[in-house]
């Protein structure tokens, strides 16, 4: 089963770029914010109970709650791929299919981590126009589906991912009509917010109208991405998943000795609104690197950033040349578009390096 | 999760047809075949020891070996999808993906068991014509695949299913083409055989040259749907996969109490071929209905059939007449084509009166 | 991983015993009895629908719930290993533990399914006399357990084996003892009915009171050791269990193809009270041996059988004579203790000949 | 399933202790030594690769493999139960039984995470003295167990606790003769290092003699307990090994976004001895409290701690007032016994506070 040919890896480019490149590879490449390290250094020299029995877990219920505006259970994990795949596995039985787009997080880069969770789920994956899952399509999924039948999985729960791997962002009315139809046919809905505050930072509408008063049950909220070191978050607002959430992050190893190291980080991006203004930037790095680029000839960006992903198509010869001076970045298809990702710390430099090397390298290849 | 509205069930018409109904539905619904019979009558007086540890069971081996001319060992278990799900679980890693064709039994009808079988275990499926994985398209599949990636699922198994689902035949050289990709991939190679006596019979080749000569790994073969009662076999080919397969069974409860019997009927089904010659009785069925379908106006039979299975095109009016008129069979799509399945005891009578009765109706009906 | 020296296999004799052999070794290996065998024989010659969407299989829960005045659900399956893994699944979460006695079945010969088919599920089992669970022990346990801690599993279930498998039998009384108690906690109750008939037939008492009227949630009922050919069943008797344990069997391949001649089984099986006279032939068998062999001097039959498993200590020289002389038995420690055990088709001449042969091997031997 | 009646939480006080008492209770309640700080502080501002490809993450295993003097693949998790579980189910099949001791952390407080990584993996736990497995006992258990039976689970790994539950260590040729049984029937080795530097700088042998040298197969590396913020890791010695245990910490969530973060940790944990240097101060205070406690009337120390822990019996009352008073510790048992652990950080104002208010509570307390 090892592979001898290696493939051609489109997302992944070669390992050790080191330090010295220009990250527009990924917002988990980016630093830690400033108040989340600051958090950590002032709890580092304290001592108190283990495995979040500690007394800087014990807020963190209350102040998701007053972001959240319900009462909401906060789980903290390591990474989201334990978000994702502790959630789905709370709302899908074994004998469940769970759906979602086919670009989904869960379907590309866990490694099936959800159905190692629930061993026995399945999942059902289908297009939709940049990334986000059509209500038509989950319609006649849904009509389609095997219902009662003894023999078939049942479709059990519906995932979204909010902002989606794509970096579109669904506008919440669009959320309501997926989980409406979800909801219809009993589905509990799960969604994927590992860039949940670059989405809210560009709807301009609180966390709880993009979340649970969108019909969202369980969620997977991202930290990592927008400024935090170690740690993610599941963050539950049905109160009878939460024996089994917790459950399962103790017997899977989410649950640290040393706790509340992840929940000091929680609660420092939490503090003041610094989820939402760290995405904010990061939302505002893609957009003007979006119009930079934009403005170069030979260079396409199809949609305008809604959060902090760019999608822009080169040359083949620029993408190389781009590589080869220090940028890092992922290839998004094999016909010259690259993902460009900002972070909360991509500076201005940053961007304006980016679309000045880009320029000049245009202005030198072969039309 | 408990469907309000039930989904359009394409293949699965509402329970209790009972037994006046003409048995086209599916090679499960026949009757059992006299030599089975007689050989669980014969063994049912007899004390012996249990969970295979008996006299029948110990002479499986050294029988079906002699079928397929090298060293096999068989183990016994209740159903098609066991035996699928414990020959993937056993040559797929939790991390490893199965590749098979979009309509495989094993994607569509298990409930996933092969994630049951194996937590973590993803599956990708893909297009073919005719119900069979193309070369091509696998070859495609595993160059794009994301080799070495310790972020992403990797393919470990193929997966094909000989006579397909559509009841289409590979020929050994087109099992061999996709085998010899596999193994170039260093992927290992399952068989879902539950109609593999079908394909033989067509093939007209030995069950050597239909199996392990074509790269095949590990098999599921069928035995219930060919004159058996109750009972399937897993064949493995390669002997490092006995214990845990043989484990697998017993801890999955796939070995009976009185595991004899089971080893009695499939005893019974390979004595003297007898197996391959109840496919060719089902086979030959499928021919004279086939053609006598093919005959009548405004009635497609777009392939002749390779194993025991029909798709046949007819008015809308002409398949409810049908039903209504006792005839069990399922849709094969929601454009007119159903699928007519033939069994080891399906009669010249049955397939007569099921022309018959189509000529008759196609007449009635509005052109 | 594979052991160089075979361990003292306690209660497997070598294997190849075959058919000459008197058989006291398990139930397992007895015949089948004429009523089941004639079920089958005369549904082998129809055709009917698979899966259980059948006309026989309609009619089990009818039945059945006829011999338990109240409604159950019937899932056949086709082992022991089965019926008690898809139950306490069924009725354990992943974070669950299952309360049984030490000798359960559960925990020493089904190679953990319990953990297979609920992965993460602990087993806490403890002693008792006679193979049964103390009250004491029970109060004990669950006064003890970890109660609300989320770093431990969280006694979830209890099984009780009934008839135990060292032969033994609960009062009902004893039974609603131990239930009382594993409510009182808010444990689910399974019952591994292998032997229940022998029970039954042994307190003289209904089906009900023998189970759901004591507390118990489901139960794994034995029919293969009480004259079935090849099938248990389990019987649900709460509703909402039915979903999880319908999609289980499906999913873990215990749904037949042709499940319809497991359920004829079934039915002849409860025809008539057919399952209790059996066992009740059995147990009268049990009760002559016992008899004669406690009337032997040298050999000790500690306590009396309730149900069909007698449990006599002999000279270690007898025991090895008898073997040699075609007698099947299990040790049942390494004190010379051995199992005996008698079934629906244990003749008065077995007995009779296993008690002479004792006899007369006594006499020789040196006190 | 909700229990009414929290049992007696023998090791889990009230939640909510806070920062101002004195810990006692665990090293998961220490602070983050300073070092460890300086390397996550210095990182925290720089961009890297993530998921482990970053340049921090890239000198793990070199700098480990001088450690342990042998080529070693090092895997960073987020805590010892996930060590713990992938490591085990790294070395034993669903069909193997794990061997350790009745009070193996992997037994006593992961909720089975063992059985949910490895599905249907069984735990043989035994007695032994102060937490350590006896070689006669552990031969006793191999040679009784039902080698080659294909209906119970086989023997497959041995798993020792380094230094114990209890706080006694192994000497090197102890483990040896344990691991020789387990070699000679084919079992692999995992150690539970969560206070493995604690053993070390007690034995004062190298890690290689501690580990590998002494048949060890796989390593889980406490690192939290002993100074680090969030992070422990598996130690793989055995290159087979690796892309399960790489892939199974990928799909049960365990690779962090910035792994990189907790790769700094655990090379600042290795640089210049730093861990054995930090053990060696938990252990030196634990040796501090123990004599002075040992000289206190009414005060039983029974063993002299060989790691950090202190097992004191204290009368009842005093226990009482000194969890008043604002120490933290754990009940060892219900006999006044109580479990006292020392840290890294744990300082003499803290042990002799600590001797002081015993002598003081004993003083006052009814002979």
């Amino acid at each position: 089963m090892a592979p001898r040919q290696p493939g051609d890896e489109v997302r992944e480019p070669p390992e050790g770029l080191g330090t010295d490149m220009i990250n527009f590879r990924s917002d988990n490449n980016a630093s830690v914010d400033a108040p989340i390290l600051e958090a950590l250094i002032a709890e580092a020299s304290k001592r108190d109970d283990a495995y979040g029995r500690d007394e800087v877990t014990a807020k963190l219920d209350e102040e998701w709650s007053a972001v959240f505006e319900t009462a909401v259970h906060v789980i903290p994990v390591l990474s989201g791929t334990a978000a994702n795949a502790i959630s789905v596995a709370a709302v899908t039985p074994s004998y469940g299919t769970l759906l979602c787009h086919r670009q989904a997080h869960i379907v590309e880069a866990e490694v099936n981590a959800a159905g190692f969770f629930q061993p026995g789920l399945a999942i059902s994956s289908f297009e939709g126009a940049h990334g986000k899952i059509s209500a038509s399509a989950l319609q006649a999924a849904l009509e389609n589906s095997p219902w009662k039948s003894w023999n078939r999985s049942q479709p059990a729960a519906l995932s979204v991912t909010q902002a989606t791997e794509l970096g579109s962002v669904y506008e919440p009315a669009e959320l309501s009509e997926l989980t409406d139809i979800a909801r219809r046919y009993e589905l509990c809905v799960h969604m994927d917010g590992a860039r949940l505050a670059n989405a809210i930072a560009h709807l301009g509408c609180t966390p709880a109208a993009a979340t649970w008063r969108c019909g969202v049950d369980i969620l997977s909220l991202g930290a990592s991405k927008n400024g935090c070191m170690l740690g993610e978050a599941i963050v539950v607002f049905r109160e009878q998943y939460i024996p089994r959430v917790r459950y399962k992050a103790k017997q899977s190893g989410q649950v640290a000795a040393k706790l509340r190291f992840v929940s000091a980080q929680l609660r420092a991006y939490c503090r003041g609104g610094r989820w939402l203004r760290s995405a904010s930037r990061a939302n505002a790095a893609a957009e003007r690197l979006a119009r930079g680029l934009a403005a170069i000839d030979r260079v396409q960006v199809a949609t305008p950033p809604q959060a902090n992903i760019v999608l822009a198509t080169l040359p083949r010869e620029v993408i190389d040349a781009l590589r080869a001076g220090g940028f890092t970045f992922n290839d998004w298809d094999r016909n010259g578009t690259v993902r460009l990702v900002t972070s909360f710390d991509t500076s201005e430099e940053d961007i304006a390096t980016l679309i000045q090397a880009v320029r000049t390298l245009v202005g030198r290849s072969v039309a």
